[in-house]
């Protein structure tokens, strides 16, 4: 085995026990050291990839985020009619949910700790400002191709991304449910429904 | 002055001593002998009206939840016309999003703290149940005067109540702002358009 795909395994070993520790046992409670010892890796290797607890955590939050960008981006390029895009992202955001689930302390947590460290804070708050750029962008688009109606698209932009949060941390807090699957998808179409220019 | 009435004033000079230390300084961080001192109230005071941090917290939230409740019933009775209620619902989250701009941190932390708390976290989670109930009871109304398009109620009161929960993490969080003022509005216009039986 290579050098560097050695290393590209210890880091994804390091993320991966991070995130199950942090799920037991919260953000604060967990040291560098049983994230170690949980990955089977030396304090050494940890320190090589990540300078402290916390830049393990912002890299978490950012392959996360790209993960999330990177499927908003090929939904943008296979689905030329903005409503349909909407509506793929509705499926998407159901799946986010079952992956967030039991995960919420740990975000929560995380939030807090950030709300303390103004680094943190604005990696925290960027992904916000790009989703909202990117719906912005497609709002724009579904109205110059006459599928949606013209609106304030920064605006329409906000009302999704705070609708994608909003779900994501109820989805997350409930503990028994609801049939949240529906929810997400009921949601969007009920955006999408002031959005369109045409009613069925 | 009367003991009762004195001990109102008390209970509320607690309270809102309580809010300021634990916006200035957060949740754990501040203990009772702190809220005391800021308060100017004995210990045995505050042992009188809340038994421990957390019940004052509890009691903080439930009038917090109690006043919005309050707001959203004398809606409900004084206009008759589902989407204006919806309109006033609106300008009354902007209302709320002024005060809750700086206290962020301190709910996320209480959020984080209750996770690990079942008798915080089911009084967490009741206002949303609530809310989401006469958001419910308000659609079907809609339903039936003609205001609002047949639709699944639940799921649309589940989408308000999200949003609104997105909304107020979102405008909480932003340290410097986009012009959220116009952004609750715009999005609850969206959703009554989504919602709505007639379409200008």
């Amino acid at each position: 085995m290579s050098p560097q795909l050695r290393s590209v395994q210890t880091r994804t070993r390091i993320l991966r026990a991070a995130v199950e520790q942090f799920t037991r046992f919260g953000y604060e409670a967990t040291s560098v050291d049983e994230i170690c010892i949980a990955a089977g890796v030396s304090k050494g290797a940890f320190y090589h990839h990540f300078q402290t607890k916390q830049a393990l955590f912002l890299a978490l939050l950012q392959e996360w985020v790209r993960e999330l960008e990177r499927n908003l981006t090929t939904i943008g390029k296979e689905i030329p009619w903005v409503p349909q895009r909407f509506e793929r992202l509705a499926e998407l955001l159901t799946r986010v949910f079952e992956q967030a689930s039991g995960q919420a302390p740990m975000f929560l947590e995380f939030w807090y700790q950030a709300t303390k460290d103004s680094t943190a804070w604005s990696v925290l708050l960027e992904p916000y400002h790009r989703f909202r750029s990117i719906f912005a962008e497609w709002i724009e688009e579904g109205i110059r191709q006459g599928s949606l109606k013209p609106t304030d698209a920064t605006a329409a932009a906000a009302t999704l991304v705070s609708l994608g949060v909003g779900l994501v941390l109820q989805v997350a807090l409930e503990q028994q449910g609801t049939r949240w699957g529906d929810i997400p998808q009921a949601a969007v179409k009920l955006l999408l429904d002031g959005l369109s220019s045409s009613h069925p």
